[in-house]
């Protein structure tokens, strides 16, 4: 076998077979077959596509490169989520010590942020001391005493995604519904999940624009699912407007620990319960949804999912102190209100710009090796179909100094439109599929 | 700009600009930007296309990209040939030397085989002593005291297209009509040409399986020349049998001397007329096809091309004593004779399976290290339409031992079919692009 002869056959829109698709995966993660291979035929991928079958290949391959977790010692079902990323995500912080708060352990391995998009590592290390470096053995000891792990990627797990990742990255192969697919589930496969619950962002500040690619997205992974005998649902989400009100690490594990407390914005602890009663499902801890929405409000209603956090951050190693008392977590020192300019009813808040200037005041990272400002952030008091007086606040910027805060108020101004008549909310899902 | 960005831009199927496509070039050649991402461009042009306007700023940067002779201290009009490659394709051994006797200068660089198509170079050399290494000042000065040179590539011509040219090999990128044509023009523009005569070879011993992918190729070469003001000529011409009898090195040598004397095969003499005919018209030797046409055939018929070869294997180091008495050049010990095993009309001798045969006898090189032995091949003794009665000959194999003559025996009777009534001969030339 070839590496060029499947790239033509890639080409020639032909399928790929799975002995093809193993035999091309294990020559680039041994570096057998060089990277100028690997990017034709991922453009090749790009612009003819795969199937579900071919799909499920890669992604099995890609999942069986490296480590691949056995979670059965700790988890009858291990279930997992994962969001494709957006602007003020923290619902993983509020769903997972719900779910774990209701019986069903969970253990997750989170990203940092990604462009507009924050990442969970970051935000749970605004909390002092709180470690995202568990090993595999803490790992498993964590999740099967505890029940609740949020941590960074232990292992090599599937090291093929990671290599083919950083080569689509700079040759322009991102946008592929199948290459993305197989991205997510081979890491969650290797993770050793058995149930994922997808969370798919759609809109201004998500990868995914419009509700058709994302549903085409959902589906194929789904059957990557059915194909693999794991069992996946796709959450269709809104991502048009930051979810909650804050974007910023800090400033979201706050929100996040008032949501877990009782209180948090209408938006995001309705999301955080969809999510978790999705997730109950897919576990076996809830015959149907409706009884999983029950027993997750409760274990938010009556503060077992907050001890469960609690229980988390000291587990980790991270200072309790400080999500007991949240005003002691980093805040930035600048703080700045915008108002609204005009009377009238807001029709968009557009989520990438307000993720971007998030980014700019230094809550994400331009390049790697970035460091991260925990206290910087925005929250954004109000949401699309919302009537606003004029003068009332929108935003409240935090910013290390004043420069960066005088360019956040002019990029935040770019993401308001407003309506004269009555506008409509945003929906926060447009469907579901399993 | 980034040359991530221009990938995206190939991608989504939209034009490149001359500054992007330059800075692209540049990039690549000197080694700024990545194998990967030329590679994943490739692909991305491979199936998405360029316009004649970005194949023409594509092949003006590889042109530019190295050296650029300047022939106009040797020639009025620079006028060179190029062949896309078949079997027993010989025509530049005698064409040339014909333009050359009729006053146009003519210096070329040749290329060696590639595949079962073979090359110019490999052929010169079964002449001992000939120097296929002239430095740019020999082939200058050559050109302009001589009028003919038949050389290697000197200088660091077009380097861009080299590198492309060695990426494409091995990312499945070969069979792109651009790609294609702007290597072989920006070759030639970079040897100087002003006109080329285009011999874009169709059919079974082709790079091109059909007429109208070669049409398109010629249409697209043409274009290039208008739009960077040279002139192009493209002959569409049959590569579905090999061309006149001789197949292997010294055998074409043979061939094309018998024919520079007077003899040699009638379709090899008139495919050889043709392009020499097209050169003197596109260098002003001759107002139209019909004048050019006879002059070449004068020059032929009276020795002028025959003493312009003998000249031009003896200011290249060649021992005219081998050209004088072809006898002398090399030949391979075991002959096998192939005769007919039943009465018909031959309807096909596959030419890429001759082709094929003859590399594996060992006149081309399976690996680029490999050394070429000068005197095996293949005598295709009927063409296309023949009638052969049961026992007449139709191929002499030349091998170097008895185990590769029998290999290839073998292998030359796949090449054949019959018809049991009449059948047509194949055409020369399937039309004229200019």
């Amino acid at each position: 076998m070839r590496a060029t002869d499947i790239i033509i056959k890639k080409r020639d829109k032909q399928t790929l077979s799975q002995e093809e698709i193993n035999f091309f995966v294990q020559g680039f993660t041994r570096g057998e077959i060089p990277d100028y291979q690997v990017a034709a035929w991922a453009m090749a991928v790009l612009l003819n596509g795969m199937t579900a079958e071919e799909t499920t290949h890669l992604t099995l391959a890609m999942a069986n490169s490296g480590d691949v977790l056995d979670l059965s010692d700790a988890v009858e079902i291990a279930v997992d989520k994962h969001s494709t990323g957006g602007v003020g995500d923290k619902v993983t912080l509020v769903a997972e010590p719900v779910v774990a708060a209701c019986g069903l352990p969970v253990g997750k391995m989170s990203g940092r942020g990604l462009g507009f998009s924050g990442g969970t590592l970051d935000k749970m290390e605004s909390i002092p001391g709180y470690r995202t470096n568990l090993s595999t053995e803490e790992f498993l000891a964590q999740l099967k005493r505890s029940g609740l792990v949020l941590t960074g990627q232990s292992g090599d797990l599937a090291p093929a995604d990671g290599k083919l990742y950083s080569l689509r990255d700079v040759t322009g192969t991102v946008p592929s519904t199948p290459l993305i697919a197989s991205s997510v589930m081979s890491k969650k496969i290797a993770g050793g999940a058995q149930a994922i619950v997808l969370d798919v962002k759609i809109g201004l500040g998500a990868f995914m624009e419009n509700v058709e690619k994302a549903r085409e997205l959902a589906e194929l992974m789904v059957s990557i699912g059915r194909l693999s005998g794991r069992k996946v649902v796709g959450l269709l989400s809104d991502m048009n407007q930051p979810l909650g009100h804050a974007v910023g690490n800090a400033l979201e594990v706050r929100e996040a620990i008032e949501t877990l407390r009782g209180g948090g914005p209408e938006d995001f602890r309705e999301h955080c319960l969809v999510v978790a009663a999705h997730m109950l499902v897919a576990g076996k801890k809830a015959a149907n949804l409706d009884e999983a929405r029950e027993v997750a409000s409760a274990a938010l209603a009556d503060g077992r999912a907050w001890a469960k956090f609690r229980e988390l951050v000291i587990n980790q190693g991270g200072d309790v102190g400080f999500v007991d008392e949240p005003d002691r977590l980093p805040l930035a020192p600048v703080v700045v209100e915008i108002r609204a300019e005009r009377s009238g009813w807001l029709a968009q808040v557009h989520a990438r710009i307000v993720g971007e200037t998030s980014v700019e005041l230094g809550a994400g990272r331009a390049r790697k090796e970035d460091a991260i400002d925990y206290g910087v952030g925005i929250l954004v008091h109000r949401k699309v179909g919302d009537y606003l007086e004029a003068g009332s606040p929108i935003f409240t910027v935090y910013a290390a100094n004043d420069a960066s805060a005088q360019r956040a108020v002019a990029r935040l101004k770019e993401s308001l439109a407003w309506n004269s008549e009555e506008t409509q909310p945003l929906p926060l899902f447009y469907g579901v599929v399993e």
